[in-house]
């Protein structure tokens, strides 16, 4: 036991990564706090509650973290996003609140603002004095910012900015801290200066005195019960001619002078829009972490109790936990190891995302905003899985309310949707492949060009060839790391490769661009998706290298042998698979289920969520097996 | 539109099936009761609520049509189980309560009992002035009611049983009707006549006296919250050394005299513990009912919010319905296909039952039941992904209490666990197909000869020649029912007999036979849905014969594809697809989904679900599209 409990504990430390003692420091103080005395509350009481925790952890520097030191915080974004994705094992109405407030509302006012936002806001904000609200999306318009229409017009005479919402189109929907806290929004509008449309900008406009009345020409409206997130005062606002100061703009990268021009930094309106909703990536790595922090303890609840429960004479011997039967491995155990394996990439995105920050504009922004977006739609889906499957393994147990399913389902549910709908996602990450795919052959230096060749040749070799007998079973090495990585690598620039072809056939028969790529909806999300895994599984192999644990070379096998099983048809169809190898994958994938078995519970330990985060009454204390039935 | 609603009016008649004057008259008055007064009660209140919403049914004669006329009733088990499905459109504590009531404790008095139980308890059971419960589940032994540990000891002095809870194990667990309602109990417990185990009997045990007081000697406990369902009171029950009279033994297949001989018209213990929980039977058939109405309704709000919501600047024109987009429909459309697959095999399995109600013990005995449980496991999977898809679909529209999907999703989710978990039930089937398979071999008629060895010739021939030219795209009709219902039939014919050849050789090895099914358990299901779903799709083709509705085949081929298509890896591996047959079914799959676009509201209006029971805003009156965004 003292070796399973070493070996989880290397474990964790690779799951926690570079912000492992921040990660721990959060964790702690989560455990420290009392989380069940909100389960019986009102909606309005549990809300008021949520905005208590928020205050308690931001008094204690957890969001504030955000802005630079002379407002209270540290400047560490990768650590924010750490600290983020810990609370996500405690609540999640806390969770998208404090996101709302620092990430969203905090994000805009720091990132879109100048020093006079930064000096008067930036401090309260961080307190926790002014919460405040992100009034972006709209009634009409979820999931394409660029066509919001509430008006923002420039009254030169005033000099003040008129907001307004011209119908119930434009009306604000689903704004967190709206209905009960917010006394702030930074709302998303269209800039009209002197008749010139300016495209989108940001405005802080006052929704509440201090005493929490309305202020005149906001209107706002409460979106009322949803499935989950019940803690969070999520809202609708309209804006009847309200006017704001000029000082109002949040104006670092777009400026009105007194007398009504318009100036910016940035000379195409493109690139300005980009820039401003810069705030949106880091939304979506923030939402990806959350869902795998959830996919974490829905399995643990599901492995500790699959241990302790014990299924009487059903086939194995009479006293014979769950865990040991296969189904139940297969329904768990890949799921763990994908867990290991994304949150590797979600770790490196953050990285990469960070290094943006430093210096944004540079080429590898794109990619970055592109893999945000795929591994939010791909960590929620598997979060959805995970919850599922967890919660059915642990049958009726797992359908009370104390076992926490009921909630971690309820209240995550909407990850799939909000923060960008997955599918929308992953057709992004599509249309950012399909770039890169034309531009390689615009500018194609000589690494690229052997790459490319080296690819499309072993294609051509297996169409016409058919399958290979050397992709058989007998010389095939399945746990081969280069093996797996030349399937995902194939299957990526193959799906690329025919996306683009059937495209390029499509508007050469007069079909427009985008309504081709509608066409080939199907097609864009599967190359998308291949795209995502082909980066998580190298990102999870440096990761395995470099932690020297031998069973992490075993999770990272399942995790790929995983995805080869699931789409086996693809690689069947496309001739990198023989029947064989498809036939021994699924092989593959029983025998490690056979081999991790025994470390199950050591793997959801090194998931490191302390039982007052978990706070499941049939997974508490494994080690007392046998004990009882429950 | 007329032609639209005429084909509508058709596919609810196919839909409602035998049956379809009780199913409109029991929603006529489903749609007539206010269940939105239910939506922010207490639990107690709902509780409440729920008992009276099953009185007022069980009034309009609902509820007893179970029992015979000379107790209330009509005698007709198919149009009890389609009215219970009904149910299921509006409110699924009131369906899972009349459930315990009148399927399983009703069903236990009705059929465990005989002439002096009906006549006490029948008509007060079917008005509900008697609530009662079925106490079988222990928390020990959830899926294997064999191994129960009640105890019920026949005290010939006092002519009396002595019910006992030994341990916490034995604790009865999961009751309905338990926690705050029920009057009455239908216990299972171990018989003891002289000091020799007679094996598992009914008794009737009063548990609380008029006035709702717990009785002596009975112990009673809350389950608690649940995730949904919280309108119906399970409870947990200990007994200890409870008393009752000797004529509370259900004894219709077993009795005791009052000297103390134990007489059973059914000679072979394990016949008469099989004879005894038939009521399970129809519970699972209820259960897969109830879970394909809860589909329907995700379905519909998710269709008919798809007609209305447009979608901006993201492809398409500018006011495209999100129902155009190949993504949505995707989701939704095969869903609907295979609502009305499952639905056709589900009508089939009533009259199947029925029938074998009337002539027990018959050999179509054996395969009712497997297709039950495995109906129930299909059904309710195939609910839990459309309610699941259908949230998503609807997008944040859809995680607002008020469009439903949260009670559809939170009161379902238990129906994959309860009443049998599917993943035991799918075993039960695997191993009927393996007595089936062994039973071939011992006594093979001439019919099943041929039969056998016809499509044994077809395995051959192709896993000799590999991937025949044949199956590729030019020389098949994948819209063939024959050619759809050969490769299902293949399919189960191939998976059952790999597995009992890998059966022999492991207990050729020396395998225990239950170890040796433990270790195949992923080959066993699939084998198990492979037989489900080639049943399904006979019996949905036969549906489709009768009904001579071009619109119906295509739905049909659409439900088969998406089966084939699924699981085309299996057909690739092998042999019966070439690659090209894969790709060929994946894009008739697309080709379908275009040609039933247009047929989209029309099929889920065919589900004939009343708006008062959908009660979703943003479901209602689909023809004002246009007229808002919600």
């Amino acid at each position: 036991m003292s070796d399973a409990n070493a070996t989880a504990g290397r474990l964790q430390q690779v799951l926690d990564g570079p912000h492992a003692a921040l990660r721990a420091e959060v964790r702690e103080r989560l455990a420290g706090m009392d989380w069940a005395k909100a389960d019986d509350m009102t909606r309005d009481a549990y809300r008021d509650q949520v905005l208590a925790w928020c205050r308690e952890l931001a008094a204690a520097g957890v969001g504030s973290r955000s802005f630079p030191p002379e407002y209270g915080g540290v400047d560490d974004p990768g650590g924010r996003i750490a600290a983020f994705q810990t609370q996500a094992h405690a609540d999640l109405s806390l969770l998208v609140k404090n996101g709302v407030q620092f990430g969203l509302f905090g994000g805009a006012v720091h990132r879109l603002g100048t020093k006079r936002h930064h000096d008067r806001y930036l401090r309260d904000l961080g307190t926790l004095d002014l919460p405040g609200c992100f009034a972006m999306s709209e009634s009409g318009h979820g999931s394409d910012v660029r066509s919001i229409r509430t008006q923002a017009r420039y009254d030169v005479a005033a000099q003040e900015f008129v907001l307004h919402t011209p119908d119930e189109d434009a009306r604000k929907d689903w704004i967190g801290n709206a209905a009960r806290h917010g006394r702030m929004a930074a709302v998303f509008a269209q800039l009209d200066v002197a008749g010139e449309a300016r495209g989108v900008h940001a405005f802080l406009v006052p929704i509440r005195d201090e005493d929490g009345n309305v202020l005149p020409g906001v209107e706002i409206e409460d979106c009322g019960d949803k499935m989950g997130l019940q803690g969070v005062d999520n809202g609708r606002l309209r804006f009847h001619a309200v006017r704001i100061p000029r000082e109002a703009l949040l104006d670092r990268f777009g400026t009105v002078t007194e007398d009504g021009r318009y100036e910016s930094p940035i000379s195409s309106p493109g690139a300005r829009f980009f820039t401003m909703i810069g705030a949106l990536v880091e939304g979506r790595i923030c939402i990806a972490g959350g869902a795998l922090a959830v996919a974490r303890n829905a399995l643990t609840i599901a492995v500790r109790w699959g241990e302790r429960r014990r299924q009487f004479g059903t086939g194995l011997d009479m006293d014979t936990p769950l865990m040991d039967y296969l189904t139940h491995q297969r329904r768990l155990l890949p799921a763990i190891a994908t867990s290991y394996a994304l949150q590797s990439a979600h770790d490196h995105l953050t990285a990469s995302y960070v290094d943006v920050l430093t210096s944004p504009g540079g080429p590898e922004q794109r990619s970055v905003e592109a893999f945000a977006a795929g591994l939010k739609a791909l960590s929620t889906w598997h979060m959805v899985k995970s919850v599922q499957d967890g919660r059915e393994c642990c049958g009726g147990k797992g359908y009370l309310r104390e076992n926490r399913f009921a909630a971690l389902r309820a209240d995550s549910d909407v990850f799939v949707t909000f923060e960008g709908d997955n599918t929308v996602l992953l057709q992004l990450v599509a249309k950012t492949l399909l770039s890169d795919y034309a531009a390689q052959f615009e500018d194609l230096d000589a690494v690229g060009m052997v790459r490319t060749l080296s690819t499309r040749q072993l294609g051509r070799l297996l169409s016409e060839s058919g399958p290979l007998g050397r992709f058989t079973r007998g010389d095939v090495e399945l746990r081969s790391t280069d093996w797996q990585a030349t399937a995902l690598r194939f299957r990526e620039e193959r799906m690329v490769d025919a996306l683009a072809r059937r495209l390029r056939r499509l508007t050469q028969e007069g079909t427009d661009p985008l309504r081709a790529l509608a066409l080939c909806q199907d097609h864009a999300l599967a190359a998308a998706t291949a795209h995502i895994e082909r980066i998580v599984h190298e990102r999870f192999a440096a990761t395995v290298v470099a932690a020297e644990l031998p069973l992490l070379k075993d999770v990272a096998d399942l995790a790929a042998l995983t995805v080869l099983e699931r789409d086996r048809a693809w690689w069947l169809e496309h001739g990198f698979f023989s029947p064989d190898t498809a036939k021994a994958v699924q092989k593959e994938v029983n025998a490690l289920c056979g081999e991790l078995r025994p470390h199950a519970l050591t793997l959801v330990e090194g998931f490191g969520i302390p039982d007052a985060l978990l706070r499941a009454p049939i997974a508490t204390a494994p080690q007392r097996s046998g004990a009882g039935s429950d």
